[in-house]
């Protein structure tokens, strides 16, 4: 059994982990080969593969990114980010040529759905969920959240530092288009007193509101987490929106801090590690199995496996009734 | 409705998180009151109380331990640990001396046999679980276990260093009486190579035959993690007799680290924090309905609760067939 | 002896660890009394003044920001930023007021202005510098920076992972807005491939060609650390500005992060919390052996101290000399 | 010109930083030749050489530990730790076969003497100080210490959660056989409330005084910080002894720590890479002017050389007069 790996969509930290899971267990365990297909899709195209080896996997459990490498070329779609060859033809021609038996695509929903699309086409594919944005739907956590949310964390702490020293409000904005799951963990973890999610709509004279009470309560600052994705007006990203508003409607000194790339990068959390290794293994037993064209999930402590069809471009969003939102509620956070 | 909250047993990350998260949910949201029983047990024996007010609970988020103090009192206990007046009596004299309506015992699995007991006489009793140990029987996950799991894989980070420029074999011993979750996850989590639990039997013979192994492989060193409860010769202590069955066994060079008290202190993380927040609101829902004598407990993703009757008393231990250390042994890793 | 003590400027980590060192050597050793002024010069114009104890110094050793407040209140300027009384009246009233026999000033560039006036009308002053930014003249290294460097290193590192992983220019802007101590020592400790300092001119074409050179000796990424105050065009951000002409330059993907208030924020590194607790201690000497007009500073590894009238208004620059650049330089970074 | 380079002694972080430092500036600006030396003096002795390019320096800048490789054998010392034939004229062999015309040593206070013996016998030497205890004689600092100390303190940090929470003394044993460098910065920058030095006599009633004196002001918990080779009785470890004795003392509950290897491992601070770095170039620097015999030193903020004849066979320890602990004093630290 020849198995081909690669990773796609934004990098994050547990991919380089789930890889050394799937190879250590392929090849320690049923001895099976496995090929390493570079700068996800693309590779595929590109014919750019190599053989990994045990010696490939030195220091990939801690090490942060894709030693792989990754790109968003999605072989199924049209437009600006394919190559002009992106077909089935392509693909199918590298997967032939090194004689590989089945695919591991680590990827986000993007590779979600490329993934069940390649396994309509007749090819054997297992994918491992990976996303700091936590929003692939069929698992209830993905690595590189647990990572991304400490790392806003620890901003966020810092940033109490100078709310609390200057009497300012700080906006922090964290990653999340869509999903506000980074923005709902680091705000609760941080401390936040104001959280703003794409998912929840939010009313900016409330949160004007909110900032006096706490003036009036004696707390002349306040940390204000938004999810990069909320909507803005003029096209404005969104902590320079919230800072200018929060501003207007308080007339209180308000600093803004865009978290960035930063949340993706680094050393992956133990937590991230573990979830990573366990998924890669998993992987590589479905292989052994035969089972294709799953996913492998998280559900509660066990690590289990989807159809990919069920769970294809489905995204897991915040609700409002989460557990987090409403305990937070009680606790006197706004979030909107 | 007046509460009365403690801390028993060892501190750890996130304890004031949780009592953040009663306080403001039961201030906040519920209107109710809550008195603070500072040193545990001792405090309700030996009448330490004082009421907690929001401003009592500025930085308790991020702060380590414990602000209301711990010991290891225990009430129903005869003998060495228990101060002479240890009985009901005195305990019911203090809950109604200051007119508590229930107790929060945040603690592990003494302070589970405890509040079980207490809730036998009558007392209103909710309980929410803490341990770095991970073994507390009832919940999935105990807040501490995050934070501890982190602070050791750093470690264990930190030992490949000098295991690979000096070619030895390096063992650290991690917490864990009777439940090796800690070594098993920070040993996965770190890379180690053999990991050995109180849990699971090992043959000192074919640690010494696996570390040969590897440098037949070419890999001169290796890392051994320990769970501190694992079986010894002569009261050796478990990273001492295990460096120097290897160094015997062997003849490389073996150094052994202890790590000790810092795997329980500091700042938690960002998992541990939203854990015990959440679990602390819980813990007031369940007040302000009148449930009682329940553990409040993580089930998958969900803060639910258990009868304490049901869960005290047992230990929750790693079984050989969980998931991390099957996926473990097929990757390479030794258990013993 | 009785003394002010006052933080004005902006917060960085070390102000609470210097508070902590005057106060501890002022009460325990010389038996002085200590009076916090909040606010920076603010509370000294609004008498806001309330005497500090041993017990008010728990915990700052380790705390960021400044339990004394501060802000940017400037009583010997004219304008904006200054209240309608800043007058050197109004200072004085307050000092008298509360029997004051002596001010420590702990600041940067601009409150070295404001001592050095201070000292000029007759006022005790002791200033101790603090800034990220290492700006102050007359003393080696200022706490802050330490813990500013080891914020943006660490950054940096996580970058690393994106830029390799997705072949990528990553623009990471730190603060100095006059000098470029920070990016320098942080884009040598972090590895930056082209550092730009406002110091130093830079030719954006030659930037470009050192990110395709790169490419051409197989490394397809580069990561690029600005200082914020570097000169751009149209009033863009630094970071913005570079990675646009970078991407217009070598139509390389390339991504910005702006690292922002998080570099002050948070506990000072165990460098800057000895080079603060020793500073603080040794204004409190300054005091006691009536040596005023005169600001802690830190040359070699010696604490001495030097006359404000001769530091003040300077402003310490990197210098095209300094050696960090010199062998940077010869390791084939690139600096403009 | 050719370069042979080797590590010996204790791993510490930034030995690979500097070995970047010299290399990337040996190989890019001299246009020199580079050889690895694996193993320390024992790779010199049995002629384990592999040439370095700059594709061998990837990742090294952040990396803990030595690609190198190190060991203790020194090849001027008869007995133990010294392989049969290490002799001056094993090393001339190796030394001639790969033609090289220089020798790096990286190392501490063994390596210092080994070095300045080559240069006796007309091999053309450099050495760079590495060391985590802060005791090589002749340059201010050496890299390594500032990462040793930034671990140690954190690990105080986390002391301080459980020292309070359970009303404990905490002593803790840091490195430090001879020098207490390590202990007197990381205590101090810990906040801890003993620090022991191996320079320093100190009084086990004294500190049970000390101890019991803190009780009596309110602070019923204390860390004690102790420097590994501080005297004991009966060959007990320095943290063992001195927890029995304050228990013995003060009657309270008293818990020790022992650092361990934790110190010296993972990846150097900001503050190291920089030093490792700028020494790494200045040893290049100095073969290119053909100044050989003499080992690169931070004297302020310059980097420098001195003369190994000059340094060799001398120690530098923490005297009683140094600054931080005259501060120390005066802020209340018990050094003994």
């Amino acid at each position: 059994m020849r198995i081909g790996i690669l990773t796609a969509g934004g990098d994050c930290p547990g991919i380089n982990a789930t890889i050394r899971g799937v190879c250590k267990t392929a090849i320690n365990y049923y001895g099976m080969e496995v090929y390493g297909i570079h700068n996800g899709f693309r590779g595929l195209l590109d014919d750019e593969v190599t053989p990994l080896t045990e010696t490939s996997l030195g220091g990939l459990l801690t090490m942060g990114g894709t030693v792989l490498g990754t790109s968003r070329v999605k072989p199924f779609r049209r437009g600006k980010a394919s190559a002009p060859e992106n077909t089935p033809a392509a693909l199918m021609r590298t997967i032939q040529k090194h004689g590989l038996d089945c695919l591991v695509c680590i990827g986000g929903n993007g590779t979600q759905k490329t993934a069940a699309k390649l396994a309509e086409t007749g090819i054997n594919v297992v994918m491992i969920p990976k996303t700091i944005d936590n929003d692939v739907w069929g698992t209830d956590i993905s690595f590189g959240f647990d990572s991304a949310v400490s790392i806003a964390t620890e901003a966020i702490d810092r940033l109490h530092s100078t709310a609390s020293s200057h009497q300012r409000v700080m906006v922090i904005e964290v990653m999340g288009h869509k999903a506000g799951w980074i923005a709902l963990h680091s705000g609760m973890a941080g401390g936040g007193d104001i959280i703003l999610l794409p998912e929840l709509p939010f009313n900016i004279h409330n949160i004007g509101d909110v900032i006096i009470e706490r003036l009036k309560k004696g707390k002349p600052y306040s940390i204000v987490v938004v999810a990069e994705g909320i909507p803005t007006l003029n096209g404005k990203k969104a902590a320079q929106y919230i800072a200018e508003e929060i501003e207007y409607e308080t007339g209180f000194e308000t600093r803004e801090t865009v978290l960035g790339y930063i949340q993706r990068g680094g050393s992956p959390t133990a937590f991230d590690r573990t979830l990573a290794t366990r998924m890669g293994g998993h992987a590589t037993e479905l292989i052994a199995q035969g089972k294709f064209g799953r996913m492998v999930s998280l559900q509660g402590d066990d690590i289990v496996s989807v159809p990919l069809a069920d769970v294809a471009g489905k995204l897991k969003l915040v609700t409002p009734d989460n557990d987090l939102i409403v305990q937070g509620r009680r606790m006197g956070v706004c979030f909107g």
